[in-house]
């Protein structure tokens, strides 16, 4: 007898990301309450399961939902407020008088819609956030069916949201209770960065964070100023005072990393802490080059953030994935640094590992959620395709983001358009030029 | 009487490029006979010309047509065909043995089909070419309606295309000498690079390009490899080599120059030789990064191009632009480096100055070609919006063009789409969450 389920996705590829190297053809993903129950080929499908919705993607590719590691989704109300402007200008002159101005938990409940439609359409599904006013973030994810980790944020100076650090940290603590039943949310600590927390408040969150069992999310080593000013005031570098401060550990996601030296990246993977590597946003704030390269080679974990939409200008986790993917090869200078297939990881798996919800989503497993996304691969732009992972890093954009699911729930999809017209030629032409050469070409793989 | 046209594009906002800080709102630009005759108020259009037809752009901004620098259109056909390579490897292990095996006049004019499809729905109106069989590409380029500045390929191997160095030239005048009436189409000599042509040939090159006087266009300083193997083999680093050879001048460009140090920087200035920067691919085969931001303190011209699409993989001048920006910014150190205007500049009037054809393209001023493109804002990854032409470049994506014209002539158009839909939002509401905020954080720019 059939089983009955809520959906089957079928697709021409289906790309799991765990196992690694794993790219399924013409395989079906079947769905139900929420999970995914079966990956298996599409000829059996239909023996074995009763769905209430098929949906047919021939010319797609079905991934897990992409995971931003580093957000400030309401700043999308800011998006390129200030462009072409260094980081603490930036924050002194633009960011924070706007922010003290402005935000308020209507302007953070918008905000977070704007953002969660920019980033459901390009295929996000999860995204680890910092901001004012998580509550009003947390009523803007469930209403859009995203998923979320919200920042609790802790800042030394006042703003509208709270007066103090214990303000903070109280108004934190609440929000977890508040929204504990909500399975599409989730918390962690957020202290903004170590030049605007001090050691006692770091070191309050550190015991809070063992006591409740909730992560870590803060600002590190962006700029090479964060660095010599951390020196002049305490001595240190940011990580050795929150190493001495018993604030790294697993489930410690520290963003941007920049700038790290050995006996650094050694610290961070004995620690098992993650980072969130944010690739546009070091470049358009001139903070540098991130070494992810040898993150990689010391076995760090590494996941992908667009950071706020003031400073990328773009919430993109496509965009995000090719720079990470290109950046690493000529800051190595080779070539074979980061291969795509890494770089979808560091988009998926490995965001949802810094989060902890790697037993939940960040690959397409059996009974894991289905956080799902399907990215056609039908536009003229993508063809030929002679490797479709290296496709979705180097060739793909967000914009060929057709389907995205969390929980199993359709979040968004773009209508089938009609096809773009040429005054020169009919797309079925261009079609039938790759098919002839698809085969001829790949022989030279 | 009112003046009878052909086209009335009226938009939001019109960015002519030329004068350089200019951005006009509301306004109507005025084609006939393939060329501007007017650029004027909305307002004002209907009582001074009746045209044949009016176009209407309430949300988009249109700006002169994308210059593509350095292209290899027909490797489109390769696209991705072997991804996380090194240069030579690449050359040697891949491209090198496909191109012997398949180039062919056929595959060429294929190739170059896909790819001018792939540029006109990028935006990209005009394309610097290097490839083998250019008869090929000029029937396809004139087929789409596309301009394009084809370079007479020369190297000292033989290929199906030519045996000799000597036969390369004779093919490449012919095919100048066949084509010489067709407006779309104009010729450089494209001896390949330093390390592939001979110091007699690369003579003969300099005096055929001043007796007939057409460009030259080659690759040059891509890799520290060729720096050392042209220091081991000729004792001189490739731009001195082609300094005593008489190369250097204001026709020439040159594709890559990631390696270049201060003497050469300014011999390059001195002789006013334009620079092709190619980010995607010099970053994806880990070549380096140019040093863009003192090229520009230098006075150097520098235009953008993607290279082919078998390493960059995508013939998007929107991701060049947005990738030479940034990188700018860390490589120089500086968040004030290479603003959102000079990647537009770059992109536009820089490469129309490289080709020579800065009086007929590169920017809309009355009395050029109608080479425009119309760039959408309705999108919601493009609210709200501060400034433009700071959006073009940072959060803009190839996607968003929806008109493509050249000489006047609609060569692409994107039909106006169905809405992205959401369970959670209405797309309209969004419009209103940005409309509602919009002016309130603007005062903080």
């Amino acid at each position: 007898m059939k089983k009955q389920v809520s959906l089957i996705i079928e697709a021409h590829w289906v790309l799991p990301v765990v196992p690694s190297a794993s790219l399924l053809e013409h395989h079906a993903i079947v769905v139900n309450a929420a999970k995914i129950v079966d990956i298996c080929p599409m000829t059996e499908v239909h023996s074995h399961y009763q769905a209430s919705e098929v949906i047919k993607l021939n010319k797609h590719i079905v991934m897990p939902g992409l995971i931003n590691l580093h957000a400030h989704a309401a700043m999308s109300l800011m998006r390129g407020l200030a462009d072409g402007v260094a980081l603490q200008p930036w924050l002194q002159k633009h960011i924070w008088p706007a922010e003290s101005k402005l935000v308020s938990p209507d302007f953070v409940y918008d905000g977070t819609l704007l953002a969660a439609a920019e980033m459901l359409s390009g295929g996000v599904t999860t995204f680890n956030d910092m901001y004012f006013f998580p509550a009003s973030a947390a009523e803007s994810t469930i209403k859009m069916g995203m998923r979320a980790n919200l920042g609790l944020v802790v800042i030394e100076f006042p703003t509208q949201y709270a007066s103090d650090a214990d303000s903070y940290i109280k108004k934190g603590l609440d929000v977890r209770d508040q929204y504990r039943e909500q399975p599409l949310v989730s918390f962690s600590f957020a202290p903004h960065a170590p030049y605007t927390v001090s050691d006692e408040t770091f070191q309050r969150i550190a015991t809070l964070s063992n006591q409740i069992n909730i992560g870590i999310h803060t600002h590190l080593h962006e700029t090479k100023e964060e660095l010599s000013q951390s020196y002049e005031v305490h001595g240190l570098r940011p990580l050795s005072r929150l190493t001495n401060l018993d604030i790294l550990g697993p489930n410690v996601t520290f963003a941007h990393c920049v700038h790290m030296n050995e006996v650094e990246m050694r610290l961070l993977a004995e620690h098992g802490c993650n980072v969130a590597h944010c690739p546009s946003s070091n470049l358009k704030l001139a903070s540098g080059i991130a070494p992810i390269s040898q993150y990689i080679q010391h076995n760090i974990n590494v996941g992908l953030g667009t950071d706020g939409a003031a400073s990328n200008n773009r919430l993109d986790i496509f965009t995000e994935m090719r720079l990470a993917a290109l950046l690493a090869k000529a800051e190595s200078g080779d070539a074979t640094a980061l291969p795509a297939q890494t770089a979808i990881e560091m988009a998926t798996i490995n965001g949802a590992k810094a989060l902890g919800l790697d037993d939940k989503i960040g690959s397409i497993e059996v009974g894991k959620r289905a956080d799902l996304i399907a990215v056609s691969f039908s536009d003229i732009e993508m063809q030929p395709c002679f490797d479709p992972v290296s496709h979705l890093v180097y060739v793909a954009g967000r914009e060929h983001v057709s389907h995205t699911w969390v929980d199993g729930e359709l979040r968004y999809h773009k209508p089938a358009e009609s096809a773009a017209v040429y005054s020169g030629i009919e797309p079925r032409e261009l079609t039938a030029i790759v098919s002839k050469w698809q085969s001829k070409v790949s022989e030279f793989k």
